[in-house]
């Protein structure tokens, strides 16, 4: 059994940017969050984790950085896939997965156990969603950005079958 | 095994409100946290930790939010131990947690011990805490307020023993 | 199996001091990192993880703080040997342990294997390293500071043997 550890933090776009706003999979009410791909720091922080626990580096090295990157124009959910194929080639699986998003907004309250559900058929375990905000302290609690931090276990697979071993 | 993170903070209140402090399940000397409950982030980080690892939502799902929520005027411990029979009743039990106190004050330092101590016995397992700040910088170190980062394992227990399946 | 979270922020040293860079256990190019100790917050971020996980204090209560402290002038490697060592006196081994630095520099990109070596030597267990910018945001994206976030598993062990017991 591995562990890993993950953190993302990205900055909200300005409403002229008109860019939509996906956060742990699903698409939200406001505008959306800077990024090369869709800003998804729920997603993010959770592939760093995955990875991190696999010692298969991060996602500047799986998916590159900036606008020509492989994750540019990418969905969270879509990268997060790529990711988990990534680790069971190299015969590891995630097991657990666990991610706290620290933002004003979106209000995840009622669509915490969708967004729970899309990250969990993203990575195909269980993932734990939960969210709070920082009482108006910091960037988090200015409205500037969002962050994610999210931790993970993995365990050894075959790669064949996919089955511990 | 299933893994949980969390994550809390909240601002310190002023001097005029004579909010007594609460940490870690234990009174410090000091000007309070401001919260609709005692303001432990410490504790409020770890029920979030340990809810995210049952998958059984986050402190807002199972307390409420706002001064007419279950967790209003309630203290750490009260809502750790109704967090692990929460738990426990869905046949999850904690193994193991762990939170980081991220502030200028209290100073921990002697009396981390039976802060861990606390923590551990509204748990019922092994609870560590550590304290660090932030040499002055976020709103951490200007002394706006006070964050916690925790995490923590459980494992599938039946509820009716409360012993490892 | 018994988890430990860990945490660190060091403010960086004005270009005045000359003070090197150290983190990870490497030397980067740059100004360095203030602290009495090398300032290596990686390092210092998986010393509270490892002694949190093993239920074994924090690094002030291992090395002491302050200039006439056990850590003054230490480097990152020598403390998370000396860490190791602790528990394993203790009956602890560390088992998987991952840190993410967030920081505007230095770039780890190329170097990012090199430092997951360094802190594996020193643990004595696969260390895993991720890192992040906060897209200008709050210390670390204003360049002001570094911080650090870890996780880690530990086992009992033997004290003799130092196996798995």
């Amino acid at each position: 059994m591995r562990i890993g550890q993950g953190f993302d933090a990205h900055r909200f776009a300005s409403h002229d940017a008109g860019k939509p706003l996906w956060l742990a999979c699903l698409r939200w009410e406001g505008d959306g969050i800077e990024g090369d791909s869709d800003g998804d720091v729920a997603a993010h922080a959770l592939i760093d984790a995955l990875l991190s626990a696999a010692g298969l580096g991060d996602i500047g090295t799986l998916f590159g950085v900036g606008s020509q990157s492989d994750g540019a124009g990418k969905h969270g959910a879509e990268m997060l896939r790529t990711t988990v194929d990534y680790l069971n080639e190299r015969g590891m699986k995630p097991v657990s997965a666990s991610v706290v998003v620290i933002a004003n907004r979106p209000k995840i309250g009622k669509h915490r156990e969708e967004a729970e559900r899309a990250l969990s058929e993203a990575i195909g375990c269980e993932v734990s969603m939960t969210a709070t905000t920082t009482d108006g302290m910091g960037f988090t609690g200015s409205g500037e950005g969002v962050a994610a931090i999210a931790d993970a276990l993995v365990e050894p697979v075959d790669p064949s079958t996919r089955q511990a071993v």
